[in-house]
C-alpha cells in the first residue's frame, strides 16, 4: 500500500556541537518521505521555490519517492535555522523564512486521492483538514501537530483530529494538548477527541504509545555520538508509516513492530546531519538494527 | 542465597502533592530490604536511635528481614525531610538531621560475614570499603553512591569502586562521576573504574543498563497517578539484587530477569507512599506487573 505525505519541504540550517550543515534539503515531508520509502511507496505533497533544483529533487527520486505532486513556484523554499546546545537537549531557533510555504494551499493530484494511508506533517490545522476533504475514505489517517497550533488554532485542530486515527507528537505537546502531565492521563484525554491511537515521542528516551489495544514503549537507541536530532520525529513517523502500510497489519502486533522500524529509522537519523543517515540505508542495516533493538529489550519468564 | 544490605534506617517527613507523611519509616536499608525480601533471606546493617520501637523493627521481622545487626544508641534516628513538585520531577530536602547516622561505623556480626551477595547503599565510601573488609569472599557486590560522595570523597570511592561488581546509580551521578554527558560513554568511563556492570536509573524513564555481555533498556511503568518517588531507586536495587541472588544466575538473561524484578517492585513503591506499596505484596501482584512490564515491551521479528 503507498502513503500520501502533506507537509513541508526546507533548506535547513543546522549548528550542533559536532558540525554545522547550511542551507541542507530538509522539512518534515522530507524526512517522513526517505524514511517511509523503505517499505512502501510515498507520494509527496509539498511547495518548492525556484531554488528547488533537480539535485533536491533526486534525494527523493533516488528513493522512488513520487515527486509530482510538489508545487513549484516564483520564489525562495521555506528556510529554517537552529542551533542545539552542548547535550543536543535544546534547541534555539535562529530563524524562520516562511517564503513561498507562508501561502501553501495544498491541492492533491487526482491520482493521489484515493492513497489508503495518510500523514499529515505538521501544518496549520485548517490546512490538514482540507487534505482530509480530498482524500477518498483513506485507511489509515496520522497526524502530527505542535505547540504553536495547540495555541492559536485548537478549534480547528480539535476538528481535525476527529477525522484521525493516529496522532504522533511529543510529551511537551501531548501535555499542551491535553492539560495533562501525567502521560497516561494526556493520552487517555486525547483519545477522547478522536485518534484511537497517540504515540508520543520522548526524545532520547524513545516512544510510549498508547495504542487502541494497549500501551507499548521502545527506548531511545542508546548512541555514542548524536550528531543532529534534527527530523528524528519525523523520521520516526515515516518509518513507522512506512512499515504499517507494507504490512496492512493494524494489530496489537503490527503496531508493535512498526514503532520499532520507526526508532530504528530515527536511530539512523540523528547518527548523521541532515538526511545524511537515512539515505542509502541497505536492508541488512535496518534488519540489523531492528535486531540491537530486540536484543536491548528482550528479557525472559521469570 | 542471601544479601546483606548496609546503610540507613530513617524517619521521613515527605510532602507530594497527593499527600504527605510525617516521621514514617524509611531509608535506603529499609527500602532496600523489604523489596529484597520478596526474592531471598536478607540481613539489615544499619543503627537506629532510642526511638526506633517494636512497631517499626516489625515492618522488617514481618518480611522476615534478619534485624541482628541493626545497632541501637542512645539519641535520635536519622530524619529526612523532602518536598516534590508538582510534577514529582524536582525535590527539595526540607532538612536533614543525620543524629545517630552522624558516627555510624558498621560492624557485622559475625554471621553476616560470609553473606553471598553484598549491597552497598548510599553511605559514606570509606564506611562502604570498611563493609568490604569485614566480609569474605563475597559472590556479588553492587553499590549505590550521590553526588555528595563524588564531590567530596572522590579518591575513597575510585578505591571502593575497584572492589564493586555492579554500580547502580542515577543517570545525573554517572554523569557527574564519569565527566561525559553521554550515557554510552559515561557507563564505558566508570566500568574502566572497576565495575563490570553499570545501571542507570532514570526515574520515569526506567533503566539502562550496560552489563558485562551488552546494554538492556527497561522503560518506566506508566502509571496513572504516582504519590510518591521516594525510596524507588533503593526498591529498584533490591527487588533487582533479591531476584539475582534467588536464582544465582548471573548470565545476560539473569541479569535482565532481575533487573525486570527491581522494576517491578519500584513500580509499586512509588504508587503509595513511604514503604506502603511494597509491604504485603503477593507473588501474584509481582508476577502480574512481571507480565504487564513484558506486555509493555515485547515486539516480534520483523
Amino acid at each position: 500500500m503507498s502513503i500520501v505525505v502533506v507537509g513541508s519541504v526546507a533548506f535547513d540550517t543546522v549548528i550542533t556541537p559536532y558540525g554545522r550543515v547550511d542551507e541542507a534539503l530538509g522539512g518534515a515531508a522530507t524526512y517522513f518521505a526517505v524514511a517511509a520509502s523503505y517499505f512502501c511507496p510515498v507520494k509527496v505533497v509539498a511547495v518548492v521555490g525556484d531554488d528547488f533544483g533537480a539535485e533536491h529533487e533526486a534525494v527523493l527520486l533516488t528513493r522512488g519517492v513520487d515527486t509530482s505532486g510538489i508545487e513549484r513556484v516564483p520564489g525562495r523554499t521555506f528556510r529554517w535555522g537552529g542551533e542545539y546546545s552542548r547535550n543536543l537537549n535544546e534547541r534555539k531557533t535562529l530563524f524562520t523564512e516562511l517564503n513561498v510555504f507562508e501561502t501553501f494551499a495544498p491541492v492533491l493530484p487526482a491520482e493521489f486521492r484515493n492513497t489508503p494511508y495518510v500523514f499529515l506533517a505538521n501544518i496549520a490545522p485548517q490546512l490538514q483538514q482540507s487534505v482530509l476533504e480530498q482524500v477518498e475514505k483513506p485507511e489509515l489517517v496520522a497526524l502530527d501537530t505542535m505547540n504553536y497550533w495547540i495555541e492559536g488554532s485548537l478549534d480547528a485542530l480539535k476538528t481535525t483530529l476527529r477525522q484521525v486515527d493516529i496522532l504522533i507528537i511529543n510529551d511537551e505537546e501531548a501535555r499542551e494538548l491535553s492539560g495533562a502531565y501525567n502521560l497516561v492521563e494526556a493520552a487517555e484525554a486525547i483519545r477522547v477527541l478522536g485518534p484511537a491511537s497517540v504515540i508520543i515521542k520522548r526524545g532520547e528516551h524513545g516512544a510510549t504509545a498508547f495504542l487502541k489495544y494497549g500501551v507499548f514503549t521502545v527506548p531511545g537507541f542508546p548512541l555514542r555520538q548524536l550528531a543532529d536530532p534534527t527530523g528524528a520525529g519525523d523520521t520516526f513517523a515515516g518509518g513507522f508509516m512506512g512499515h504499517l502500510a507494507s504490512t496492512g497489519d493494524h494489530s496489537m502486533e503490527g503496531l508493535r513492530r512498526a514503532i520499532v522500524a520507526g526508532s530504528v529509522l530515527a536511530s539512523f537519523c540523528v547518527e548523521s546531519f541532515s538526511l545524511d543517515g537515512i539515505q542509502g540505508l541497505g536492508s541488512e542495516q535496518i534488519a540489523s538494527r531492528y535486531g540491537e533493538f530486540q536484543a536491548l529489550t528482550r528479557f525472559d519468564d521469570i
